[in-house]
């Protein structure tokens, strides 16, 4: 059944992708009808969607089997795509350009941060218990000092708000590879896993808030003199940040539960998806255009909404709502971690001075958030383990680089390559070395890794 | 449970976004800095294709009440939309240049064509029997040549291809209205529904190897001198055609079925979807690369791809591939709908000419369909029912006329927007009139419209 002549036809398939693509980048010059060199680019550009969405898979698929989490084989995937472009494979460069690929990425990532709302639940936020909390509010404060300190220290020419976005993205734990070591060590079922995974619930939504918070300062200063912030401007920001989320939980969960009233009268299929997409899509947008980031918008749509506001749906046949949602995040959500990946300047790591910031980073990064363990007031409790479980940085942590990326003051972005290429780093790192920390603190010393 | 004030906050709801809307046509020139400016325009963009997914569905149910087809409402809000553009509305515009929507609506036409590829089976397409055959035969041919003859006397300064595209646009019937009047009458089972449907099937195919032949024909003319046509590019085209059916048959069936069996290995979820998407994907993209239109190659590769192949993804917990696809269509094919509507120039019925052109198209379509009547071979069958049940035109229709509106040869295109409305009025008047002339000939009189 898995003998070698399954895998022929593939190294076929992925030739004539590849003989495909690297054709593209000379579509827009080759033919004279703009309209018609307008669609030719869009043909090359869904071609290299589906190019991004096999490799992603090949790549989540090789770090699964590594024990490791697949968003760091999409990176990977993103990185290698990077390192073909700086070999000279000119054609990865429109790769990079792709209006489709970029929309794409956007809309997945709105979707994910949907999708990870409509996980959590308000109700669960507030049982987590006080150790979980403390945990999780130290392990976001301490990380954001130290990235700030180190970034201030290493950068004394970067902007302050610069040395922010880097303690920004220090703040939310990825708490799946933590989860995954527990389950397979059987260890779920301790006190430490309960701290760590109530924190890393808080830790969520704490890091969105941050990211919502530091965004819109960093927008109201791309709009006004650059560079001066007031009291008033941070009040304002904060109070803003603080009204559309309570919008979006009062004003959005009424107008949310009378749209599932209304639509469940109608005959058509479909009305549970468009509801929810057309809620997703317009609180991201209105949380952009206030000046928050648009998935803080998407991440509050999906806190309001309950899995359970769609069951009158499935009288009528329709699939539950996750279930709706999951095959557009599985297309689309990869894109943005390939396109991530493609962020990162390979180059970057060859001065030294980038290679020793990234170190320090992410020295930033594990040691900050060994202040959850300051937080556990439980007696009997292995505070060491909590810390080392609260280690892996990963989704929120790459959407603030990218969000810093994209955010310029006066012209200048907030987050050099040098920096994107940086926090990837501390990302994979991180991720990296908690499996073998936390195996050896939980005296399970056999060594598992693939 | 259905009292009024269910409704209350929807307009509420619609006053936002209308209101933010309304300010997407300035949201470019409002800021000085280019990516802001992206972004910003990239939200508003976001906040449209939420607008129009809840307006199409919003359509689609109303049209459903009137026992007419939902993909009609989701035309008539287009329609709708380009009236507002009209009265003054220019924030309308900018939907029509929206890239999120213009993107949305090319890969929602793809997925629709895949879906439609999916429910096809080949081996039914081989089973439908000498009456079905031959009626979609003539019924293909009569309204091709009678579209070609009405244009190119009505029109004798626009060029034969154009004649041609009208022509194609008239070939395939949509007969999911039929099949829901015969489902109505208790007449699903009857000789007549049997020839009607499968008839039905075979007219798609065949709609579509039209619309390849044309579309290659014209994308060749394009390229070349401009309206010269040799006997050797008909042969050429049918022959690229042929070949790329054949291939995707053959060589994406043997491609396909070895990448299902090597993902079946995969222990990352989500492989379905991206094996089924990466194809289609391909196969359409390489489809237009090639000449011919993307859509052929979506459903190419939906026909290739037989459902039962994924099984052994159930096993794993995975959904079956119609249920993955499924939400990809409900968001993204309604789209194509309501831009294609927003493309129909309402000024066009002010000219007589156009309204009379619209006219006569109307009844070359209609009386094209009755050919049908004489594939009938066996006794017993009313005629006139099989011609009545393949009058109505919709989906095939208007994406011929969309590719008609997007080719251009020599600058100028196939399709003036005075086509694309009389096309437009085509598809609509076929389907309106068609329940009531089968139900007076299925002697059930009685009036059932809402």
């Amino acid at each position: 059944m898995a003998g070698p002549e399954n895998r022929r036809p593939l190294p076929g398939l992925l030739r004539l992708i590849a003989a495909l693509l690297l054709q593209g980048a000379t579509a827009g010059a080759s033919t004279s009808n703009p309209g018609a060199a307008g669609e030719t680019l869009f043909l090359y550009e869904v071609l290299e969607l589906a190019a991004v969405i096999v490799l992603a898979k090949l790549g989540a698929e090789a770090f699964e089997r590594m024990r490791q989490p697949g968003v760091l084989g999409e990176l990977a995937v993103g990185m290698a795509l990077s390192a073909l472009a700086l070999a000279g494979f000119a054609a990865i460069e429109s790769w990079r350009s792709s209006e489709v690929l970029h929309i794409a990425a956007e809309i997945g990532l709105m979707l994910l941060l949907f999708e990870v709302g409509l996980e959590s639940h308000l109700s669960e936020l507030l049982e987590v218990g006080w150790s979980a909390l403390l945990a999780a509010v130290l392990g976001v404060a301490a990380p954001m000092v130290l990235g700030y300190g180190v970034t201030a220290l290493f950068f004394p020419n970067e902007p302050w708000y610069t040395a922010l976005f880097v303690g920004g993205a220090l703040t939310a734990t990825s708490v799946g590879i933590t989860a995954r070591v527990l389950r397979d060590l059987r260890k779920l079922d301790t006190k430490e896993a309960r701290i760590i995974l109530g924190a890393a619930v808080v830790d969520d939504v704490l890091g969105l808030i941050v990211l919502a918070v530091i965004s819109g300062l960093v927008s109201s200063l791309a709009r006004g003199a650059g560079g001066e912030v007031s009291a008033a401007m941070v009040v304002g920001i904060v109070l803003k940040a603080a009204l559309f989320l309570l919008g979006a939980i009062f004003v959005g969960r009424f107008v949310h539960f009378n749209a599932v009233r209304f639509g469940a009268r109608f005959r058509v299929s479909g009305v549970p998806l468009v509801i929810a997409l057309s809620f997703c899509f317009t609180l991201s947008a209105v949380a952009g255009l206030i000046g928050l980031a648009p998935i803080v918008g998407a991440f509050a749509a999906g806190l309001v909404l309950e899995p359970g506001d769609y069951q009158v749906y499935q009288q009528k046949g329709e699939q539950p709502i996750e279930l709706l949602i999951r095959p557009l995040t599985t297309f689309l959500t990869p894109v943005f971690f390939v396109l991530m990946g493609l962020k990162a300047d390979l180059r970057a790591f060859a001065s030294s001075n980038v290679l020793v910031f990234a170190l320090v980073v992410i020295v930033a990064a594990i040691l900050g958030k060994q202040a959850c363990s300051l937080g556990v007031l439980e007696r009997g409790v292995r505070r060491a383990v909590v810390g080392v479980g609260m280690i892996p940085r990963g989704e929120v942590g790459l959407i603030f680089t990218s969000i810093g990326a994209g955010l310029s003051v006066a012209g200048r972005p907030v987050f050099s390559a040098d920096l994107v290429s940086a926090m990837i780093a501390m990302v994979i790192a991180t991720t990296l070395v908690t499996p073998p920390l936390l195996k050896r603190l939980l005296g399970a010393g056999e060594a598992e890794t693939a």
